[in-house]
């Protein structure tokens, strides 16, 4: 619907369900992330069969009153939005249409209420509106950081993915399906459990030259997992610099003071005639008032 | 009891129990810490069968002077300290608590007698008997870095969390009970050990498409170390630089010269003529002036 | 063959085939890139017996088709180059010959066709193709980091080693053949997968005394992980700093002022008085000659 | 024995078995380091039986020199040497003795033979023979970093016990003998296996509480991994920036220029009277010869 059409109630709608900033705007995201956590949880216990068994009405009519929550949920969000189509067709809008769905079609066919479950990913909405908490201060160096860092993170992991192919094919042609290594695929999907360090051990080089193998790849694994370490660590310190610089020249800005972590003016003179201190470490005069600054020294 | 009634005795006691500036308290320290030691060994040996059959008698015997001696360290607390109920209720308290009344209960129900375990929570205490030893030194650069990161690395926590749920959800769905993701909570016990690299293998995918899943998952547990280890170790070098630049301070306002962590020119040769001072190293005129700078050396 | 032989088309041969600056070179390596992909998804899916069996024909036929490109691709590298022989001794010659050869072979001898998927080491070669993508840029310091502290991280691995043939030779004397620690190189195996934090759980200690110095090895190998992480990141760090530093450097003499990562005052504001530049950001009045500083904002 | 009888030959003897300066004790030492992992591939072949049963003639008279060889040089390193005493007593004296020993006794006890694998404690040695080799560079900053942050790994190795006390305790009582819990220790052994992230699955949690705590432990276990390495790597960053720092000083006052990483004065000013250059942004007089410095500016 174009700009025009786009009433009132609507705008105060989007406001509600889509902002934060008013008080209706902090309940509505409170009480969602609650419903959201208490959905899943149903879905955990329901899958739980003992527990399932014994509570199996009262999990599944919670269940439905959810769904319709979400549901309507849902379809607010898609009236109050001015392009209804980019909310349907973003990543949330799937979620959220993925996290009700399911529960309809179950009447028609039984055997998809599993998918129920799907709703989980719903709780990426936390993110979203966790973000107006004060974790935001707390995360925010870290994403910077993330971000930073996303190139050099994604040539490693490229890095581990190639190391993880060759090794697996390798051991696939050393210890072959006896040690159930039976095909590429699973030998792939094993030296990434052996590079990554988990281990789980479902699979296992039974043969000398097998395990000698093995043995290259862990200690491979071992020493690279520095290297994204390093990087996150590096880039982090370096914007936990910059940020302490600009904090610096906040403070100095406002404090009317320059004393920073980083500060060369170390002298202690401070201007008869205006009080000004902090001056620069050659300053004859000040920088307030121009009044003549006499060397204490 | 009041203020008023708070006698001299226990305020002795009190200082030999709580604290540890007088000898006394130092001595009560050590003890403590070597009875709560041999407490422990004690109900270990004990729960070995094979060792519990063969000296039961010595076990049993030594545990109750142990218990006795607890039982009397409590009440001595308890008498001792001005607000007894504050005591009672700490988390201390609770422990202290919990590691002699097992025993006594279990001479009326023998089965509640493995709790006597609980007061291996007692080894808590050591934390606060060694603040007193020469650790704290190294510890407390720790604790204020872990405590700068603190909300950093709960954010952290929190976004592991719901990538456990998220995945271990998907996993239920794709392994299904047949490989031993019986149910939704467990599936989540298994991504966790998973994302976190323990990989136990007690259970795992078999399913090619939840073994990719599993991969992918184990890659960005190894990936994600990177993070807490990147914001604990920069928080840490903060620390540490923030400490090499306040000495460095102190240094420059003591020796009368701006040497700090950056400072290059050390000398501390000032101008006659015209007194400007932080002259390069090996400056024989004055920048300001050019009157000759006599070498103090 | 001689200098005075290499004839034109050798030359342009050589630019499309090893070289990537012109849009031929380009093209080729990203070709060539796409079809060392393709032949190891073949390769896997060929591994897969229930693929296998479904769809041998095409396999094996797009299997051949790879090999004639993959062996005309070798003989062009062979005749564009100027020393054949160096290529074909170097190490990329070595891998794409054996990326041709098994299929070859395995006319004559059935059983070595599972080596074809030796050519997984071509994958190898991606990282020479994307050396010339953006990837470089974020590579680069990693690179210079790890190279920086190669020496450092060869003394870590080699301590490893060390340590994991003593723990190995250790526990084979203390669990021996009863716990699967068979002989000595089988527990040397298994330390590694303790020390390096894997642990498959194929082989467990499982005498106390044994469970006691599995629980050492596992603290060290815990502790001693921080080590090349230190390291690198210690490197990369420094790495950071100094680009910093240039980019600084280079910035100053640039735009004419001072502007370090250190720098506080960051105005550009210059006396007309006395040309005395670099004041603090309020300076309302020169600090060298007093002179009213007209605020350029 | 005492200075007095100590003899020529026997200052020769000790410069070749102890020093390193010597062309000849660098081959003692490159000799001895040969023969060490010659006998330790030896001890390892011995230990697989197949290769045993087939080469056991061989390899008994191969070790038997080794033996004869180690028996001759513990006995010069007794007499070459001032103190025998002090030397027999030491850790290298014992391991010494060690690697020799079992074989002797083998011949009254055949059982003890495996002891000979305890010539792997030789292996240590290599690290004092390495000593002298280029990897010193390397691994000095390295011992500092890891000196330097001795007592702080100490205090967190310190605190991981305590963690895995408690927490086995907790473990036993929830999971018991069912679930392979079968006693404190074990079950402290389970946590250490758990909270180092290695998980070897040979005892994992059954009952859903267990796999709950097991979760905490493991999480745990995954944030606290960022200690030891945040530790290390501020450390290691410190050390590099000192020395980055000595360094610029010391090519300071040697190369009689101040441009040094943490460089604030970057103006390109030169005499033109001494031609000397690098002066401090604010010169206006060469520190070199006085004569007058034009603002180029």
């Amino acid at each position: 619907m174009g700009k025009k059409q786009y009433r009132n109630w609507q705008a105060k709608l989007h406001e509600v369900i889509y902002g934060a900033d008013t008080p209706a705007g902090k309940l509505f995201d409170v009480v969602l992330l609650i419903v959201i956590i208490a959905s899943i949880v149903l879905v955990m216990l329901e899958s739980v069969r003992s527990i399932d068994e014994k509570y199996h009405d009262f999990l599944n009519i919670s269940e439905w009153i959810i769904t319709v929550l979400f549901t309507i949920e849902y379809i607010l969000r898609i009236i109050s939005v001015k392009k209804p189509l980019k909310y349907i067709t973003s990543f949330y809008g799937i979620v959220d249409l993925l996290s009700t769905l399911p529960k309809y079609i179950s009447l028609i066919f039984p055997g998809t209420h599993a998918l129920v479950a799907l709703r989980a990913l719903r709780l990426l909405r936390v993110f979203r509106i966790l973000k107006l908490a004060r974790f935001l201060g707390a995360s925010i160096h870290l994403g910077t950081a993330i971000k930073a860092s996303r190139a050099k993170i994604f040539v490693f992991l490229f890095a581990v993915i190639i190391a993880a192919t060759i090794f697996g094919t390798i051991m696939y042609l050393v210890e072959g399906e006896a040690s159930g290594f039976d095909n590429i695929p699973k030998s792939i999907y094993w030296s990434i459990v052996t590079l990554t360090t988990v281990g789980f051990g479902d699979i296992a080089p039974v043969t000398p030259l097998g395990q000698f193998i093995a043995s290259l790849i862990m200690i491979l694994g071992y020493g690279i997992i520095a290297v994204p370490t390093g990087i996150v660590s590096a880039e982090y310190t370096r914007k936990v610099n910059m940020d302490n610089q600009l904090a610096a020249n906040a403070a100095a800005n406002a404090a009317h003071e320059t004393a920073t972590v980083n500060e060369v003016d170390l002298n202690t003179k401070s201007c008869r005639n205006c009080t000004a201190d902090n001056h620069k470490d050659k300053a004859e005069f000040c920088y307030k008032c121009g009044h003549y600054l006499p060397s204490k020294r």
